[in-house]
């Protein structure tokens, strides 16, 4: 056994508590190593009279590794505990002070999960991780009311520029909630809607005001409750990391320099304010003068913000933030807005913006979820860029699971495009059928999976800012097939809980090859996933245990023959079968 | 080179701030596998023209790995990085998303080091790295007021049972600050306090109340002023994870039941309050009735200890709390707690007691440090014990000192006994030189020591009770000389900073091999800790770069020949060295 792959260390994504009486504890070793692991588990306090063992199940893989599962429900919430791998006539023993090739004797030196207090449970909204989500860049969506259109407003459907203007609006989304419905979506995240200067508004002037470009905070409450009438929820962006440069606070320091009142609510390292060789001389979000990093260490600017938070929530009934660069700001902030949100509305979705390893901020006392940009470019690379073979899909999605809870990889933000990045579709090379064997892997894993707006019609676009572009309502031009699918991906996602929460196991995932299968199972559930992300037709067979399969996309019957299924794949095809008996 | 050896992942001890503009960095591999490790690191949004790299530091050593490290003080306090490996001609680099052998060239797949905010960064009060502590047992140091000696008090001296009281008190305390002063030590750690009805006083009555038998809170405060005066700081153990059978929210729950307006102070699993074959029908620490567990999540049993928190702070000017089973406490309620101890006293030092890997109560929102007890294990297997030869003795503090940040190392309580274990110099079978030894090194590691009251005048005793007795005060019985020696490396200790924060090298420590040395540097200084931890004399040559030496314990001059310090060393016998050229 390979000694140094072996890893685990409580509490993390290692060993945590799942619910309340619940705790997961996991193991790593070296790939295809270890043959059988096992918890040794008791209570710390009367460890010989409670002591058992249970084996531990192999559960996911990645290059390297592979990552060993099981859940345990110490009936007094306490315990230590030790791993024994095996491999062949070899035994060893894992304990907190290192491996031994004999039992352990003595407790002390065991792993310890002290207690586990609810208090310490990291509990996502329950409705994160069967929602699918929407996402809205407000200035391209819809123009519902050319009466609060910019001046310098250019026709709808034109050329996006960084500067531009097209006039969506709030009343343009709820003019075309029909649309939302009818594909079946139920939440939607909205890009900054609060006063701003520019067309993203992520430079926000005035956190207490929708922009009046895009309506009122009437028009906005509006909103929120019609949505609600359809069952959909609503998230809106919380950018705290920095403010606008004509945020008032800010034009004050501009005006009185260091004895402004509101000196120490941003960070200047340097007075006066200015800019020099391009690097301002206050800090900033990246260099952009015009985005002033808050001092959300200072109490008067914490209070600010904390009211923002709450004020959205309690008055407009928002059921959750996505919070802008979410990374920079301190751990402390975010453990207070948790309070004030979740106090304002327990269910309330908290999504942070990281893009990467973000588990300092999933240990229950911050975040819900981030922005799972890590399964963007895995499913990406391998669906639309023929970056990534099977194999190495199969191992990065492994590796990306087992560095989280469960319960924050239930409620991750998947998404396979943003404001931020070229298009689906583009990514494709407007290849429709690769961007749609993209988005059946992202609608069969675990994770909330987000559209962005458009992309269901075939909306194309490099980055910002063609990804940008207004939304296309003329049906003529939109892309109806695409959205058919979209809109069956989304059914069948809500209709399988299999597909949100069920185990995950590949069937087949081999270097150099572009096919790739794995399986959702749940109860007596289990649907098989079968791609072929190749350039060229190939078939593939399965080893499966039920006889007769219904393939869900095209409602195809399949009979395995000899306990193998024989599946033929177009380039770029798929399947989605469900086991019939 | 073994890439499942190489680890390293943000934050934790991985990569961590020290203070508010340096950032420590760690990387593992495989020991003696690597032979250069290097840091890339820039500025995420303006990688090109920011990116430089860094050599890294074999820093330590357990006995797998390799762990290597490197300060950084990133100019906007943020920054991306990778890891290149070297070993022989083969070149790796490591990033977020895995080891490969090409250099990365997306700096969206490195480590990311966000922003590095002030909030976030784990400060321990300074003093603590450079004090010496003192625990007292309450009961048993000195009897200074027979006023309130308990009904059934015993003489002074007598053996001690599990119940039985010989009348120490906080006078008695009071009247041998000079033994303390004398004795050099600059901080106390007091078992409780609080009215209970056992000697330990674990079983809280009253957090309000100083013990009757121990005093009044008046007593407390002179004792505090006392102290503060000859610069000695105070610490309180808060028994806050379980209260006494005779705490009054407890006795309502046990004459009201459910319907008490209390029930939800802790945490009842069966109604009425019984034992049944022996466990509680409520939490309790371990199974012991008469301790039952509070519920910290409750929000007036958290306004409750907040307040007691408080209290003894502003009203009595303690200097910190130590905390009783730190761990079975949510994590939650310790972070309420710091903010409140903090509020009160910025430079209070929170202790907590947990026995295993501490690491998520030492990210700077909950502890300043906890009991040491792992190197508490290390150095009395190696030196009291005999079970562990000079290389287990190096690679299992390597693996300590490698598990946290830097500051929770020099915050550490290190100590060698307490009132829940053996005596140290029984457990070194009364062997003086072997109890000498294991001191020397408890006071020449990083960490702040802790003498066990009596140890230093030769108190033996099993478990307790036995290492609960009574303190000596007739001089003609105390061991005098092994207090001049406790008083010398405590003054030693005091001398040399670099004994407290110097850099920590091992020079000598091999397998079955009694043997053991190493250097503490810092700046110019550089002193050598040589044992001999075997049970014959032996000799030990060690390649140095000075020539001339000092034992600092027998003030004699040592010349090293060719480049080697030649120690002749009687078995437990011990050098304290320092360079002199």
């Amino acid at each position: 056994m390979l000694l140094e792959a072996i890893y685990h260390r409580p509490k993390s994504n290692w060993a945590y508590a799942y619910d309340e009486r619940t705790i997961h504890l996991r193991l790593r070793s070296k790939r295809d190593d270890v043959e059988r692991a096992a918890l040794i588990v008791g209570d710390k306090y009367a460890w010989d009279r409670t002591v058992e063992e249970i084996p531990m199940t192999k559960w996911i893989s990645d290059s390297l590794f592979d990552y060993w599962h099981v859940s345990v429900q110490p009936p007094l919430r306490r315990m230590k505990y030790a791993f024994r791998l095996e491999a062949g006539n070899e035994a060893v023993w894992f304990v907190e002070t290192g491996i031994s090739n004999e039992e352990p004797k003595d407790s002390i030196k065991m792993f310890d999960f002290p207690f586990l207090n609810p208090a310490d449970v990291f509990t996502p909204p329950a409705w994160v991780k069967d929602a699918a989500f929407y996402q809205i860049f407000p200035e391209r969506f819809a123009n519902g009311d050319p009466g609060n259109d910019p001046v310098a407003v250019e026709p709808w459907g034109g050329e996006p520029t960084p500067k531009n203007y097209f006039g969506g609006d709030l009343q343009g989304v709820i003019d075309h909630l029909d649309h939302l419905s009818e594909l079946g979506v139920n939440a939607i995240y909205f890009n900054p809607i609060f006063k701003a200067t520019t067309n993203h508004k992520y430079d926000t002037a005035d956190y207490m005001t929708v922009d009046p470009h895009f309506g009122t905070n009437e028009t906005l409450k509006q909103l929120v409750k019609a949505c609600h009438e359809r069952g959909i929820r609503v998230l809106l962006d919380a950018v705290f990391n920095h403010c606008g440069h004509t945020f008032p606070p800010f034009l004050d320091v501009k005006e009185k320099g260091a004895d402004s009142r509101y000196a120490d609510w941003f960070h200047v390292r340097e007075w006066p304010l200015d800019v020099k060789d391009g690097i301002p001389t206050y800090d900033t979000f990246a260099y952009e003068p015009i985005m002033p990093k808050l001092n959300t260490e200072h109490p008067e600017v914490k209070e600010y913000l904390l009211n923002v938070a709450r004020y959205w929530i309690e008055e407009m009934d928002i059921d959750g933030w996505r919070l802008d660069v979410a990374n920079e700001v301190d751990h402390r902030f975010w453990r207070e807005f948790r309070d004030v949100v979740k106090k304002a509305k327990p269910d309330a979705y908290i999504l942070g913006e990281i893009m990467h390893d973000s588990m300092p901020w999933l240990m229950g006392d911050q975040f819900d979820a981030v922005m799972n940009y890590p399964l963007t470019n895995i499913i990406n690379e391998f669906a639309a860029k023929k970056e990534r073979d099977g194999a190495s899909f199969a191992n990065a999605l492994g590796a990306l699971l087992a560095s989280y809870p469960q319960q924050a990889n239930e409620a991750a933000f998947n998404l396979l495009g943003s404001h931020d990045t070229v298009r689906l579709l583009t990514l494709c090379d407007e290849d429709k059928q690769r961007m749609k064997l993209a988005t059946l892997l992202q609608f069969t894993l675990t994770g909330t999976p987000c559209v962005y707006y458009g992309d269901e019609i075939g909306l194309t676009g490099g980055y910002d800012p063609g990804c940008r572009k207004c939304m296309e309502w003329d049906e003529a031009k939109q892309d109806r097939e695409l959205f058919a699918f979209f809109r069956q991906v989304i059914a069948l996602r809500k209709q399988y809980e299999a597909l949100r929460t069920g185990d995950l196991t590949f069937l087949f995932a081999q270097e150099n090859d572009m096919r790739l299968a794995y399986e959702r199972s749940l109860g007596s559930d289990r649907l098989i996933v079968a791609a072929n992300a190749g350039a060229e037709a190939d078939t593939l067979a399965l080893p499966v245990t039920s006889r007769h399969w219904r393939d869900l996309l095209t409602e195809e019957d399949l009979i395995a023959d000899n306990g193998e299924l024989h599946l033929c794949l177009p380039a770029n095809g798929f399947r989605l079968l469900l086991a019939q008996s």
